[in-house]
């Protein structure tokens, strides 16, 4: 059970009020494992569609990989000034042999007989496997953003700086990353670092959102 | 700044360890109003493309509505057995209108000049405005699977049960909520409860997760 003590989600508000979209990293500040770690762990815990996780998360902090990404986003210079760079990339296509693992990997740990489970995705393979490949990857990317958001979360917990970013050329990024080959396309950047003592225009500067009558509709 | 004593995202990682996706909710337990008002503050908080916000949440109680959603989400029953169901609902597309009300709030809220503010989103009008329709919907999508994956973390921080779903008609559920006319279709619905002492399979099952190894990529 949770500690009571932890006044919900209070918590996690504060935490979504300190962090911002980091416009400038420190390049000589370098994020320590173990919170890498623990933001990839919530990305592994994220609940996605039938429990199929329809994407990987590449970690990379290889420089030169590093600068070619950063030529194809616009030169932002947090791709390379961060310490690590995930990269969220979502499987192209629904395919049997995706699916099967998810059965084998459901039917392993909970001890249930395989085709009991196998049932269940089978529906799903006859739904989803005659789709176009676009509308099975949307439908994954939309996976990936959920999984996302619990990232840019873990990392403000772990005080760590991250910018969201969807300004790249995906293409050029799977080229980059050999994505295409092993089935997978880019859908979002997420450097992670310690934002920079001056330089960042967006620091300081207060959040803007919505107000609740804007966002929120009650119908009762 | 954040209390050092959290041990980082530790406390999120709990968190989404106790979730998970509840079958079955006891109708007889209502969530308390300000517990649902800290989740949908989550979602106020959450970062989105541009800062554009691109969809509403609707929060619906009204028992009539919520058992014609019902209905419409192949009778699951939690959407009438928890106490608000939460309708996530993206704008249909981008327009002049709802990229100038981001324009308006953001130079409001920075006291910046409205036309250096607006430099930036006529550039993305200029990307947004020309395409489909459909392209503009999905990437609101995409933005409201962030938040929504926000809603789910905070809805865990307090202790509140809350079944991610994806499994309903949207057409229906956009005719059943009138979204259509306010240009918004319904991405995802989550319902808010707790769960019921007896009757859920999925209670206590273990959780199933790819190994750290099928989900991360290093590339160093």
């Amino acid at each position: 059970m949770l500690d009571q003590g932890q006044e919900g989600a209070g918590v996690l508000l504060e935490t979504l009020n300190w962090r911002y979209a980091t416009k400038k990293m420190d390049p000589s500040k370098k994020v320590p494992a173990e919170k890498v770690e623990r933001i990839l762990e919530a990305v592994r815990l994220a609940p996605t569609s039938s429990g199929l996780q329809p994407f990987q998360v590449l970690v990379v902090t290889n420089d030169a990989l590093r600068a070619k990404i950063r030529a194809a986003s616009w030169d932002q210079a947090q791709v390379t000034d961060g310490s690590h760079l995930l990269v969220f990339a979502a499987w192209d296509n629904y395919t049997d042999a995706r699916i099967d693992d998810v059965v084998t990997r459901t039917a392993e740990t909970r001890g249930a007989p395989r085709a009991a489970v196998a049932e269940y995705y089978d529906r799903l393979k006859g739904m989803y496997l005659p789709r176009e490949a676009s509308v099975n990857y949307e439908h994954a990317a939309r996976q990936a953003y959920f999984a996302f958001g619990l990232a840019v979360a873990a990392a403000a917990f772990e005080q760590v700086d991250a910018t969201p970013m969807e300004g790249f050329d995906p293409a050029q990024v799977d080229e980059i990353l050999g994505l295409k080959e092993k089935g997978l396309r880019s859908v979002t950047l997420l450097p992670l670092g310690y934002r920079a003592a001056e330089g960042d225009w967006l620091n300081g500067l207060p959040k803007v959102r919505k107000d609740r009558a804007d966002l929120v509709v009650e119908v009762k």
